[in-house]
């Protein structure tokens, strides 16, 4: 009987969590590190302050589970689109496309809210700064494999990661502008030199 | 009479405005754009309430002042870092380094600040969002020049263009790690690429 009532209320628990981090989430977006409070997530959620409290105690803990949840969620999004790829000669920009999209999603926004509360909060820094890096490194990996790259060629590491603070300036561009034309345009050009680069082919093979 | 004693008074106030500004400045890179107060402000500069008041009324006034300031503070110093770059095949590699350090300076971060704020801030983005369009269309103007690219070609605008996003895409990256050797290998690499495509050469000229 134990076992049978456990389930449905871990069930239950790991749900009300989850309500918690996408709200915080969302909350981080709309309104910003600063805008966003326990208080408003719980009634965003429909989670009370007391079962809340019990799972988060504090904002940071709140954030710092959301930045967990957010890496988990990026994964999960960056994963889909890549099985959604073409081959051949459209993959290069393509690719780009899917980076370009990701670092424009709510999630890179709530993130972007996080890096910069980060920058001036040692406590937050502490969660945020490892995780970053695990997530600068697992995109990063994804990159060299979906374009195919390879990275023992001298130079060809250093262009991966170019594209990858390239996707990241759009971004942040995107956050108070909306600059779609120009971004098209931007990576339309980069892929060229991706594909020069990567996958030289001899001329008038295309 | 009138015209001797008025002068020194306006310079005091000018200086006194100034320093209202950079400590606004100061206070924006070293607690973020939340932990920025009117009261810490003029306690920085060593104005007085009343003073600080009179000038700029609220939090907001004082740090779209502080916006325009950091345009200028900007401009002066790409202007002077401009002069300094050398001729020749080092060129484009300095333009790098000039446009890196300065997305990594105390004025970006600033910025940074500004532009996050401003996500979520309607009255502050109305100001912060057509300067950073100007002051855009400025860097990138002094950019072309600095590069000699001729943007006639096709292309090259969007890799002029690309060229910033990713400069401030590693100033985004600089706030929360010190990657100061990975951004120097990338710039190294992006150089070769823009060598390669805005001033090819004879094979072997080099």
């Amino acid at each position: 009987m134990t076992t049978t009532t456990r389930v449905p209320q871990e069930e239950r628990t790991r749900a009300m969590r989850a309500r918690l981090l996408e709200a915080t989430v969302e909350c981080l977006v709309e309104r910003g590190f600063s805008g966003t409070s326990t208080t408003l997530v719980s009634e965003r959620a429909g989670v009370s302050r007391g079962a809340q409290l019990h799972h988060f105690p504090t904002k940071n803990d709140l954030v710092v589970a959301a930045v967990e949840h957010l890496t988990e969620v990026r994964g999960a999004e960056l994963a889909a689109a890549a099985r959604a790829l073409p081959q051949g000669p459209r993959r290069t920009r393509a690719v780009l496309e899917m980076l370009g999209d990701h670092f424009t999603s709510p999630v890179f926004t709530a993130a972007l809210e996080l890096w910069v509360a980060a920058r001036t909060d040692a406590t937050l820094l502490a969660a945020v700064a490892p995780l970053e890096q695990r997530v600068g490194r697992e995109v990063h990996r994804l990159t060299v494999e979906l374009l195919g790259a390879d990275e023992q060629q001298p130079g060809v590491r250093e262009l991966v990661q170019a594209t990858l603070d390239l996707v990241r300036g759009l971004g942040l561009a995107a956050t108070i502008t909306d600059d779609t034309r120009r971004r098209r345009r931007i990576l339309d050009r980069w892929a060229a030199v991706l594909d020069e680069t990567l996958h030289p082919e001899p001329k008038g093979a295309r």
